[in-house]
Formats: C-alpha cells, structure tokens, sequence
C-alpha cells in the first residue's frame, strides 16, 4: 500500500486555492479581451527540437524532455513564445494583422530546488504578431501595467522599466563591439545588477577577448547608461558618445513618441528610463521592459520586449513581434503582501434543510427548482438532524437555509432563513419564480 | 530552418477553436457549481506508480510515461480520479465530507493513431467522496444529465443507461462464480454488445476455466438480463434464478429508491434499466452509467459510478465514492450535428477608428476610458485610411466604430457608427459615461 507524493516543485490546487486562481486568470482574462486580444491555447507538449531552435540546446537541461512511444524527442513547454510563433507561422498567409493573442498556462522546468522555484507555473502571455511599430509596443506595455492595474494595484506598488536593445547595438557598435560578440556582451550588462564588480569585469573580458574593446573603459560608459532617467540625457549621453550617428537620434525619437503614445494610454506615469532592462535572451530585438514590485521584496512581475525574428528563424515567414509574460505566483504574492488577494466565492447561496426524512423527494424538488434557475444550492446527502444541517449550511458557506418541513408543507409554503442576518420569512412553494422570493 | 508541426494526437486552440471550448467548459463550470461542486486542478505530471496501481501495469503503455533528471518514474496524467483520491486521501483528516468537487483538464494517452483518437483530451470530471447512499449516486447522475441539458439536449438526444456491478456479483456469486474469476466474468460482459458470439464464447470459457460453471448457460442468462428494462422485471428474474438470497430483494430496493430520488431530481426519464452497462474497470463497485447520444453515430458521451475501493488501494483512509468523466470532443460533435455548438463571444465592442495620425493621441485617450469601463476596444496599430479601418472594424467584430475625427474633435465631440443598423450618432467626448453614451 503505497502513499503518494505530489512531485516535487508541482502544484495541486485545492478548492481554495483554484479559487484564488480562478479570480486572478478571471481578471487577466478580462483586461486582456478589453484590449481587443484573442485567447489562445497552445499544446503541452512539443517537439523538443522547437524549443532548442529558439533558445539553444542548453535548454534541454531545463526541460521535462523524454522520447516518447514513437521515438520522438518530445518536451513539455516551458514558456508558450515557440508554440505561439509555431501557430501564427503555420497559417501566416490567412491570419489577419495585427494578430493579438494571449494565453494563460501551465508551463514546466526541471529548475533545480530551492525556495520557491517551481517546476509548474503558471503564466499569462499577450503578444502582438504583425505590426512592427512602436504602436504595437506602447499597446502590449499597457496592456502589461492594466492588467496588474486591475487588482487595484498602482504606482505605489510597481513600475516598469523600459530599456532599449536597439539603443544598446547602437552605442555598442559605435564602442567597436562587432556582430559576433554582441549578444555576448549584452548578457553580461544584463548581469549587472546581480553580480560583483569583479566578477562583472571577469565576464566582459571574456565577452570582449580579441576585440581590442578595453573592459574597463566600455564598463564605466554602461555603469554611467544605466543610472541615467531621462529620455533627454539618454540622447546627449550617447550622442556626445557616438557622435554623427544618425542613428541614435532617430531612436531618440522613437523613445520620445513611444512614452506619448503610452500617455495617451494613460499609463506613463509606471514608466522608468532605465537601460539596465536589457532581458538576457538573444531573441530580442528592440524595446524591453520588466515591471517590478516597488514593495517588499522588489521582485520581477512580469518582463517582456520586441523580439522580430523568432518567426522567421522558426522557419517561417519572417514577422514582427512584442509580448510580455507574467507569473501568476509573484503576482498572487504581491497581492497578499498588500492586502489585495481576492477568491473567486462559489459557495452554495441555497442550503436546503430536509425537514424529515420522508419529505427528501419534495426537498429535491425544491433543489432542482433553484438550480434550474441559476441557483447554486447544496443539501445533505445523509439524513441529519436540523442542527447538523444548519451547521453543514454554514460550513459549505451558504447564504441562505431553505427549510422543507411538514408543516410547511401542508401551507404550501417552505421556511427561509437568511444566515447572515437570521431573518426567517415563508415562501409559497408554487411561486413560478422562487429564487428572487427566497433570495431577497 | 526547420518547419514545425504539432505532434501527432495532440490539440493546440487556435482562438475560434478556443472560443468554443471556452463556451463549453464555462456551460459546465456553470452546472457544477449550481450543484455545489468546488472546482480542483491535480497535477499534469505525477508519480507513474500512482496509475499502475490503480490500473496494473499494463496501463503503462498507453501513457506518456519517462524517467525524470531525478530518476523518478513519472507519468502525464491519463486521467484525473487517481490524483482526485490521491488529493483526497492525503487530507481526509481535515476535509469536510462529503467532498463534492469537480476538475476539468487535459488528459493525455499514447493511443495507436486512427481517426478521432486523440492523444491529448479534454475531460470533465465530478465525483462525490465520503458518502455511501445513494443518495450521492442520484446527485452525480442528475449533475451529469444537467451537464448536458445544459446545451439545450434533451431526451430526443442522449440517455443514460444504468447498470449495477452489485447485482450482477450477487448473480454471478449465485451462479457459482468465485471471487478470484469475478472481475475476468464482469470484463466478459462489458464486451457483449463489441464482439461476435463466438468470440464471447471464447472469452467466457477463458474466464470460467476451471470453475465448473457452464459458460453457455450462463451467457444465456445473461443476455436475457441485459435486456431487461424494468426493475420489476428485473426483480423477477433475479429473485427466479437465485431463489432465497435476500440481498437481491433488498438491492431491488436501491434501485427504486435511487429511480425515485432521479424523479425528484427531474432526471428519471433519462435513465434506462440497462445491465448491459457494467463498465470494465475494476475498481467499480455498484450502480455504474454511461450517457449515450441517440442520434447520429450513438457514441458514449460519458460515463461513471460508484468506486468504493480506490481511496483506500492508494494507502488512505476508505472512503466510498461516486463520479463521471465526460469529453468535451464528443460532446462538441454531438452540439454540431445538432445545430446547438456555440462560442463565447469576445470580439471588441468597439473599434476606435482615428481620423488622421496626428490624432492618434486624442484617440488612444478615448480607447483608454472606454477600456477603463470594461468595454472590449480595439484600433488600428498602422496608420491607414477611413476604408481599411471600417474593413478592420468589421474584419474584429466590432458592433461599433467610434470615429475620433478633426471636426468632431473641434465640436468636442466623436461620431459614431453602429455596424449592425449603420445608425449614426454623436457623443460629447466629455461625456462621463462615454461607454453607455456609445453602446446605445
């Protein structure tokens, strides 16, 4: 006789917990179709190969990857980007632009254990496919800050930082940083943050061996980069720095009329200049951007950013793309941390009290009733006393007691009780329309 | 550059198919809850021994099983009652009984590859634990008739046949059926209505070997008891062929109890007496089900009963139960050939179409209120002239187009245009209840 674990860094959700959950995914869901997006829903499982194209074959050391039946090298998704750009490729030629899809699920790492990495998550996704203006991006940032927005959070408890990979190629380039070596060093200002100063100046000059760029001085420009706050200093910085590059001003430009549009949006107020958001994946592109909680402990919610030629290196046709993926685990955190995690309350509203048991048949009648017109009503399926049914109505959280009684009975009446307030009134038993009569 | 495909048997949701789904598992979500059945989510990965020793070891190889970086034998899950035991037995100190729940999500099998046998499957699961009467069969059963009803299926389209592993043990145990031979007979004939005579012949001496038991007369009994439709019928036959034995009158008892509280469920007339129906799994052990459509095809739509055993074969605690599973691909074929398929509806209410660029602003401020009302609002990500932005608009779904136009602007007002009707109208754009002033 075996006892059974769940595995380990999965997630089970009781009742309560699926309900907290469901009000959380209720609430993306809603911002995300008040945007105009479309939900989706991508495969569990996928050839492996999908996503060692996208993030190379280090990732199979993350992944739940096996050979299944047919010999296929299969892995369960650990993000839904690959699958999303695998589905919007397929039928490039007849889907309409701009496509705005979202997706809400479960993905899987074998991340090694510690406190609070899971091996389950799950995760929202909004991406838009097609439009490579920063229209587009302005659109997705929005969406990103309204739905943390919509669980009354505001500009007390996060902000998002927007940086700019096609500000950094440029400025990198102009330092003499050449093609091959690019993604090398964008990884490790991406480490700024999280590593010593010596160990930062250990991993740019392995990232810039050869290149005959010097570390130090190339380090002290970044560290300068990433403090600054304004769209203005950004541009007289690099434009004392790469002087004469038409470049960098038109994206200046870019930057300028991106914040507009995300005035108009209504959300610049949750966005900080800030160059140290460079997401250390290869795959992006253009602007990127982390939001992050400004209480406790300062955590990640949600990151995201312009990655324009993941669809075409899948083997498509080549499309534009902007998307952000949130958690729902840091979100639910933050939400308790400040006091606004909320539950989805599918509680009973009808208990139906059997006054004796000979009257069951009339008591389901009732029940069937109720339920017919949208009342959620529970009753007890043992024979029990009125006392342990009154106390099993409170348990299942129910509202209201609706007594089926002899004496009721033959009034051709059944008795209410509301719990909450104690009030007691009779209802005829043959109202056409009992749930509004005992649901007063 | 490789092209990807989804793998064989597995399902991804492109947001028309989504939309379906989404109709059908809310439709569902919507009953359960009536009921008062709490939602819960097992695992998609749990331990491979958890369905071998529910199943046997054959299980293993219709499953998506394999060897996690931790060495633990590991299986997506084929079905959700073990984890649902597993969940419930590992607290059964502390849940309130009886546990009334129900889960919906995928499933997956690594089934040979024909027409409509997928590998990845959605299923609806409710079951009752910790409640021996029937009285916790009549609920399942009538939830999982309203399951369906709830569609606008009626008893024109599908019937529940109801049959009774109890009976036909205290039958087989008349007839000189050990105990070791039970289940091999009780598997024989579940295969009654599938194999050719010659082949139940085969497979009932198989099963009687050694016995003593004459495998004609039996058979012969049998296929009298599986046409059978009236518990008084079928009373008398029983009583007939095992003369004395009182636990057949008083199971005829159940039966009629359980038909009259399906009558007060308003449910009886969807139920047939059917014997036929003993569901091969071993772990049933009394009333068992299976709703079948009558029109078209007459596939099973689901099926369930009674597993007292379960709970305690995994290591916990006994406790009875009772469920059914339902597939949302049956039961999706079935709404289409009768016309009553439908999909939730989450096209944008409104489409925002902007008069000339350098209104974009002016136009995503109006997008952000209407948002911020909960209204679904969509624009254009390129610019483009008025003609493309009305063939977006309609291309959406859209039932509005809100113009945001200079001379509206200058009248402090937008125009707007209802898709449906072509009817035309201004609103102040000052309006505070610029939703309700719009969606007229």
């Amino acid at each position: 006789m075996a006892q059974f674990r769940t595995l380990p860094g999965f997630r089970e959700f009781y009742p309560e917990e699926f309900a907290r959950k469901s009000r959380l995914l209720a609430a993306w869901r809603a911002v995300a179709r008040s945007y105009g997006f479309c939900e989706f829903e991508p495969p569990v499982l996928e050839q492996l190969e999908l996503f060692t194209e996208k993030s190379g074959e280090e990732i199979k050391s993350q992944l739940f990857e096996f050979v299944d039946k047919g010999d296929r090298a299969v892995a369960m998704r650990p993000e839904m980007t690959p699958s999303l750009a695998r589905m919007v490729g397929a039928r490039a030629g007849a889907i309409r632009r701009p496509v705005k899809w979202f997706a809400i699920g479960e993905n899987y790492r074998y991340e090694r254990q510690q406190k609070g990495r899971l091996r389950a998550f799950y995760q929202y996704n909004a991406d838009i496919l097609g439009e490579s203006s920063i229209n587009a991006d302005a659109e997705i940032i929005s969406l990103l800050v309204d739905s943390l927005r919509v669980f009354g959070l505001d500009q007390s408890h996060f902000r998002v930082r927007l940086g700019d990979r096609t500000l950094w190629v440029l400025f990198l380039q102009s330092m003499g940083v050449d093609d091959a070596r690019m993604v090398g060093v964008l990884s490790v200002i991406d480490k700024l943050e999280k590593v010593s100063r010596e160990a930062l100046r250990e991993m740019m000059d392995a990232a810039l061996a050869g290149s005959g760029v010097s570390a130090a001085g190339l380090i002290a420009d970044i560290e300068t980069l990433v403090q600054i706050r304004s769209i203005e200093t950004l541009g007289q910085f690099l434009e004392q720095k790469c002087p004469g590059n038409p470049d960098i001003p038109s994206r200046i430009k870019d930057w300028n009329a991106l914040i507009d549009l995300l005035g108009g949006l209504g959300v610049d107020k949750f966005i900080s200049v800030d160059m140290g958001i460079v997401r250390g994946l290869a795959y992006y592109t253009g602007f990127v951007f982390e939001a992050f909680q400004i209480v406790g402990s300062g955590r990640a919610l949600a990151g995201g950013g312009r990655y324009d030629n993941l669809v075409g290196k899948l083997g498509y046709q080549p499309m534009p793309a902007v998307g952000f993926g949130m958690g729902d685990v840091t979100v639910s955190d933050l939400l308790e941390l400040v006091g606004k995690l909320q539950s989805d309350d599918f509680s009973p509203q009808v208990y139906v009290v059997i006054g004796s048991e000979n009257l069951r048949k009339e008591a389901l009648d009732v029940v069937r009733r109720l339920r017919a017109q949208g009342v959620r009503v529970d009753y007890p399926l043992k024979a029990a006393g009125f006392g342990k049914q009154f106390k099993q109505a409170d348990a299942v959280g129910a509202t209201y007691a609706v007594i089926v009684g002899l004496d009721e009975l033959n009034a051709g009446a059944v008795k209410v009780k509301n719990l909450r307030t104690a009030h007691e009134y009779t209802v005829p038993i043959s109202s056409s329309d009992l749930a509004s009569e005992i649901l007063k």
